[in-house]
């Protein structure tokens, strides 16, 4: 049974186009008027093929056979259709584009497994609005409830509530959110890489295993700001010079892993004054550390704690250090990753087992649910840029196996 | 002749008022209602001693006696009243109400000198409103002429032009604004350090020798932006972990300088795109370096440059290098310098010949007359902030002094 390469290209590039930056790739928000209408077409390609459509009160899209209701072995495809502020055309609408087509192609054929597959798409993924990734997920699981709908608030302090209240989904009821895990079989996300690996070692798909953990602190440094010409280096307290050195140990610390697998990453920082001709008072930056395994994002955490520590002690600066966030690493189904590993040698598919830097969805619902993750190569290891991109034999072959992963479940 | 202690300070209390955020030190931006206020105050204060006051087209004020017009040998005594945002209290106005008081001395004392003498409140010093300092001096030596009106700009998109309409000043004549330099014997400035060096010293007066020139350039590092979760420490280009080290060798190489003279400060920085979680694609940092001596300014700047070049290019980051701004080192005038050495020694005062890493108003007017600064200590070293402060006795003493040089030039 195969897909119809020519209907998902088509879709994603329709799909491109529904983007509130034109020209400056794609930024399409949940709930804003971008996300609308490219759910309107997902819908309508969907209806015409007879699949019936229905959005949770969160904004999860659910996409699936009239006779779905009731069914015990689902088997849920899921991933997001949000993107960041000029994101790229793939991240996340491959997945579903994927997930609508496996639909198509069931259908078409008349398996009789088509009315056990339904297509997610998770409202705010990206945490473009709220700051908060996984929204849609973190609901259905109940790791948010209706407190969060008032807490989380975007930049001009409009709640997830009131987001709500102007999109045309059904009126908050935790029991039309929250799933049912006992009635599903597996939970499946087709997903870009979003990193460099499977390009550099040559492969089409990565399977994944472990999804790393995370933890992530907030460094401030502060020392005297002053004028920078009437201040001799000697009587400095520079929380940049001090900044600076802590950012290059950070680095050097991650490169001590002998696996070469945690990786650590200085991402945000914002220095004080910020004049060219005043020495910084006070740096605050982010650090974050994954890996696969949670004693070593401990360890690599105290470290880079201690060396940061050495080093302000050492230039006389003040140091706060504060937790931020922190997730548990984990492992995807194993039955579910050597079935995918097997289908994919019979295709004669490059591929490799992977673990997974970035969290997604479904690593949300894996901890209630067996579950499996594919990526398919990023071209140059870019996501969250308008130049994201993927070969389009990448594309298909990863939507395929994805059908095939399905009728072989 | 003693001035007024009492007076002084008085005056120094009650212009800390005329501030657009009471409470969070002093924000007075030339042309402001704060600066309005506070030239209002000098103004009575000026005419109830009988001086008379007029202000130039660009907002530059002057206060002197009657029959100042005409006079050759002038004195003035110039500083600022303006300040950066959330500044200290005594930046360029201690200056100005130590020159109202050395006029009012020598008013009631019945000298002579008292017609010869001219306080100029220089606009827009600290360059708050347009990012370019000294303007009111770079107006009266021709530096700034019409053409500016129109060219500076706040962050509004205000001219100065259209900033100056809503003033009562008179309308743009250059020969309104330029000075006659043959008319004047001296310019004098009396001002807070801004830097640590008086109070690390123990010294209550610093005499300006040498001011230092300055380069500022700005590094432009481009990696490759990307998912932090999902790309490999060894497939990274992370652009702030390559300008980390470029700042920290910014802060080495200064500190090679055997005399410990040289600075060089990396003081705004930015970060894109500045998330915890993707690696920094580019960063943008400036590096100012300053000394008395025009060459040894060029070899640092060349030495950091070459640095930086190392750094970026084994990193296979790419780097981009521009000049920002550029000024010659100069040095007071030696007899005046002398005139305030002996006179500081005769006093008993604990003082020294030092550089100035800061420019003042002063600075723009010493290449066309003989000129002389004069610092008193900062307190920890600190300006620009709202705890800026130096001790009464220091603050009377510096006036005392600029009266003793006055009398004696």
């Amino acid at each position: 049974m195969k897909i119809s390469e020519e209907r998902l290209l088509s879709d994603l590039h329709l799909l491109k186009c529904f983007t509130d930056t034109p020209g400056v790739g794609v930024t399409r928000f949940s709930y804003g008027e971008s996300d609308r209408r490219a759910r309107q077409f997902i819908k309508e390609a969907a209806e015409s093929h007879g699949f019936s459509v229905r959005t949770d009160p969160i904004g999860n899209m659910y996409i699936g056979h009239q006779e779905m209701d009731g069914k015990r072995n689902k088997i849920r495809i899921g991933s997001h259709i949000d993107t960041v502020r000029n994101g790229g055309w793939l991240d996340g609408i491959y997945g579903i584009a994927s997930g609508l087509e496996v639909l198509r192609t069931l259908s078409e054929n008349e398996s009789e497994r088509v009315s056990e597959v339904e297509v997610v798409i998770f409202a705010e993924e990206e945490g473009s609005n709220f700051g908060s990734t996984m929204t849609g997920s973190k609901f259905v699981t109940g790791i948010y409830g209706e407190k969060d709908l008032d807490r989380l608030k975007n930049d001009d302090q409009i709640s997830l509530r009131e987001m709500l209240m102007n999109c045309s989904f059904p009126p908050y009821q935790e029991e039309e959110v929250l799933w049912d895990f006992s009635s599903m079989k597996a939970m499946l996300e087709l997903h870009i890489e979003q990193g460099p690996v499977l390009e550099r070692e040559g492969k089409s798909i990565g399977i994944v295993d472990g999804i790393f953990g995370m933890k992530t602190i907030e460094i401030t440094i502060t020392g005297t700001g002053n004028h920078a010409g009437a201040t001799p280096m000697k009587y400095r307290r520079d929380a940049l010079a001090t900044a600076a050195l802590c950012i290059a140990e950070v680095e050097r610390v991650a490169k001590t892993d002998p696996e070469g697998i945690v990786v650590a990453t200085v991402g945000k920082m914002s220095v004080l004054p910020n004049c060219s001709n005043v020495i910084p008072e006070k740096v605050i930056f982010t650090v974050e550390v994954r890996d696969k395994r949670e004693e070593r994002i401990r360890s690599f955490i105290n470290k880079i704690e201690e060396a940061i520590k050495m080093i302000s002690d050492q230039r006389e600066t003040d140091l706060e250090i504060r937790s931020l966030a922190d997730s548990r690493p984990f492992r995807m189904d194993n039955r579910i990753m050597k079935l995918m590993d097997r289908l994919a040698s019979e295709a004669g598919i490059h591929h490799r087992i992977m673990d997974s830097g970035a969290v997604h969805d479904t690593c949300i619902i894996a901890p209630h649910v067996p579950s499996g993750m594919l990526f398919v190569p990023s071209i140059g290891g870019r996501s969250h840029v308008p130049f994201e991109d993927t070969n389009a034999d990448d594309l298909v072959g990863g939507a395929q196996l994805l059908l095939d992963t399905v009728l072989n479940i």
